[in-house]
């Protein structure tokens, strides 16, 4: 159950209320707000005087339900918004991983000759196995850092695990909470105390429900600003690396009030399918993408399969922003 | 392998080498062809002066795959053509099951008002429970049939199971055969002693390979008129009735020469997201859409939950129309 | 909804009654019983008075329903019972497909050494490749028949489609209903109107609700002599070929009244795992195992790697005599 | 790779190798042994006179491979051992979480009753909704160790995410990785950094490959004393909570070299199927079993469906030690 806390109660008996309840208390759009569990369905009389309106929920999708708040959730990505009512779509590129400063710049004047401006580059690499490479570490946060002095960029990298996410939350803008970290509630309350914008992105053998409720962990911690992002999920099929589920996107756009990235590049795994997918991303009307490019995806240290080149990168973008006029957005 | 017989080659002769390499025999755009099983990968010394050229395959995708046959193929539907270079995505419409003439006629009418061609309805339903509507079988077909007389309708039905498959293929201008029926022999072995059209629907278990084999039964049999369609496969995911896999579009689209038609109505079983899918299927550049659309939804015997009702099918139609263009395609 | 009918109600009126309702109509068990689709929750007023008690059902399974009838089904296999109260687990066994006549005699002595009377063998094979072995067809079950014929054996052989299922039947004792074939209502409809035992696989991707639905076309056709095969789900592992859903059959243990039959050989695909798991399913207390042995596997013209060699099959058997008796039950 | 490093080269030779093959260095059965990605097919000539012997890899599954070592490991936990040539198989028990002083009391009287030595209970619970119980934390760590003293239990415990895995290397003398946590390189690594045995939890959406090379991570960072757990992985079947693979557990038993403890609890979700399968697991000749007990299973706070209560969980351990006795085992 979502209260909302009545104007002049104070601080001292809200706390009082949160503790009785044993619920969250965050501030939100000017409003006193505090969460129950959602098997909560009736207000207290104890606190009935207290409270000003209120939601029952069905689950514990809660603060990122349509039903408490039926318009989609505006987010600042740098100097652009996404989310709300601006049908913008933003076209996040960059590589897998950051490899070295020649590459990176690579990336970031690719960007800015498309006058695109959010820009990815992992620097701890979740990997499978200890025996592949794993990232720069804070070498390639340092990277990405001096890119966005230079090219104005703003810059999107992945935590992998608690030990690093201070860092993670220090130097980028965005921060992404990986398809393998995001039941990591080390990362996810983290994510909660900082109000940089946080993507999470869905677990491969992730329910819609159970991802949706990562994102309750940072929102109902009191970070407002959570977009999620759909990159594929496991299923029987092995032809391609992950299945993406756009059932699940249309279920999302449905019942949540969270804005939407996709990610067909790890979906698929493979360069040939990314064009044509990333078609069918941005015809459902979402909210961005994010696409691995590479200089030279050949000799890429990661997922070199499902990388494009940058003038495949160059068509895509000029493809994207066709479809996406025709279902009335602006690929930004 | 697939062999190209010389011209000049008796039938005789040409029985001889198919019976010696337990070969299937078709007739193919002016050629005699052969084809063995996908494990032989080098001619016999003593066929070799009767063959004039020949493929080596990978595996049992052979008459289907771009390997052998780099162009997509054209296949008619009644007045109008797919496939091929023609840039067509065909918007096939109407209801899960036929329930009786004044609704088949409703969505005759719908069709034909919206300059569509091809009527879709099932008369033989391929329920999980024998205590289900189970279809108005061959009073069914004569309904469709019907239809076709009075509003020229292209008209598609599907086969449930071989007991009525000569009824589907006298009734049907395009013979569907459905995602429980794709391996059912009895089925695939008929459908390939003819020349109608036959769309193929991928089963939910099954993996990609499976699927273009199971075209291969019909091709190897002597028809060339396959389309594949592709309607959601059965994952963990469980708040969308099945998964529409896109990711194994954008493969059949890369390695196979088969038209492809979706179906996201069965794919996600909520009328909320058959817009947003649909839209997403057209901006991957498809041969087709199956969607359902029902006079009055709630009082459906099948399928109540997926089906829109004519005023969305209509708005579809005009949505969908924009994202083909944006896409180098037409909507017919 | 279930009905039984009172003693003294005559045919017509039962006739009658199944019709107003839309009720199969069966005699199970010295009853005249009725069988509604399950939302029926309330004996209609103009029957009541025929009705001398009801069950409703919470879904479509009925009849195979525990809350309809607690009692595991006895069902005779040849010589043998299974199921009931008789603590029997049958050990099936023979080749994936039949060869000829000297392979599946060999069989035959084998199972006839151990003291086993049910042999299995294919003889039309759902294969998913038209290019592959598809079995000796009606050759192959004049062979099963012989062998019958000489060594006092129990024949079960599968029904790949509904264009041969009355061969199926006249000649096999046991009617295997495929994975792949277990939503064919021609097989269903067919397998109903005998009383041969019908064994049903479940389909890789199958839920257990469609699963023992599938057992509902035969029970409510008027056949009570179903047996549930587990065999693997299909699943985002492919280390094995297919995935041994035991938690499946703890839960049919629970809700049904058919007895259970476990194929350990097709769920793994691999000889070396054969063993390991037989014992795991014969340690849960079910009621018979299908396990393939092949006088000479690397030959085998199907499913070669997953086949015991006769030996093998010698040392399961043993085995499994022990961890049957320590669960209770004796291996026939 | 792996390479075993002749005796009497000297350390600093062996950190020049090991920073120029890019290798991880350990210690293991008296050996230096050096580790390098699995592409590495040959010896470098330049390290070629240092090397004694070495293994190519198919894949990343180097240490845990039965190729390069085909004994099962020898585990040591507490006063017992599992694996090697024990044939001991370990009955580990305890509630889901630790909920107060007076129900793990009562679990570890239980045990001790029952002779048993392993006692199990979490206290960060990695829950995916930030509204249910989360665990008592360093409270319930300090529990587990009073219960310790005063029991003589050997304790196990779950890691949730790497901010609080010292602790939990500090008060559990088992470290569990949960499924959730698996991928958790903060985790892995630190549990690479202890000699305490880890028992890692396979994902419910990971591959078998991926499960074991997650050991690779704590074996080749220089602890050798790894445990496997199979606890279900998620499937399209939701009658249960997860799907059982013990077609997987064959794969591991036969590739790799790692003792392998099975959770039946977890897997089926449900208390009525815990003792059928438990007796599967046992039959298939593991080396443990992880079993949920409580003392009043409907009041737990977080798994109350599937934890068996005392006297349910004191009838299975009689079951178990017959299945056990029957495949050569000793339930311990």
């Amino acid at each position: 159950m979502i209260l909302h806390i009545k104007n002049g109660v104070n601080r001292e008996r809200i706390e009082a209320i949160s503790k009785e309840l044993n619920a969250f208390h965050i501030h939100y759009q000017g409003k006193e707000v505090l969460i129950t569990a959602s098997n909560v369905k009736e207000v207290p009389d104890s606190v009935a005087n207290d409270v000003e309106s209120y939601w029952v929920a069905d689950s514990d999708i809660q603060l990122a339900s349509k039903k408490y708040q039926q318009e989609k959730r505006e987010i600042q990505l740098g100097n652009i918004l996404i989310g709300g009512s601006t049908k913008n779509t933003v076209l996040i590129g960059g590589p897998c991983s950051v490899e070295s400063e020649e590459q990176i710049r690579q990336s970031s004047e690719l960007l800015k000759s498309l006058k695109l401006s959010v820009l990815r580059g992992g620097c701890y690499k979740p990997r499978t196995s200890p025996y592949s490479f794993q990232g720069m570490g804070k070498d390639g946060l340092k990277l990405l850092a001096k890119m966005r002095e230079e090219y104005g960029l703003t810059v999107i990298t992945e935590a992998r695990d608690a030990t690093h996410i201070d860092d993670i939350i220090e130097y980028s803008d965005i921060i992404q909470v990986g398809a393998k970290a995001m039941y990591d509630q080390g990362i996810l309350r983290a994510c909660a105390k900082t109000t940089k914008p946080v993507l999470i992105k869905r677990g491969f053998g992730t329910t819609l429900q159970e991802f949706v409720q990562a994102s309750e962990f940072v929102l109902a911690g009191g970070n407002p600003n959570v977009v999620l992002c759909e990159r594929g999920i496991r299923t029987f099929e092995t032809k391609t690396r992950f299945t993406l589920d756009l059932c699940g996107v249309a279920w999302l756009q449905e019942y949540t009030n969270l804005p939407i990235i996709l990610d067909p590049s790890h979906a698929i795994g493979h360069a040939y399918g990314v064009l044509p997918l990333a078609r069918a991303c941005v015809a459902m009307g979402v909210d961005g993408l994010l696409i691995e490019a590479h200089p030279n995806p050949k000799v890429a240290k990661s997922d070199a399969s499902q990388q494009l080149n940058h003038q495949e990168f160059v068509n895509l973008k000029q493809e994207l922003e066709t479809v996406a006029k025709a279902v009335g957005y602006n690929l930004i």
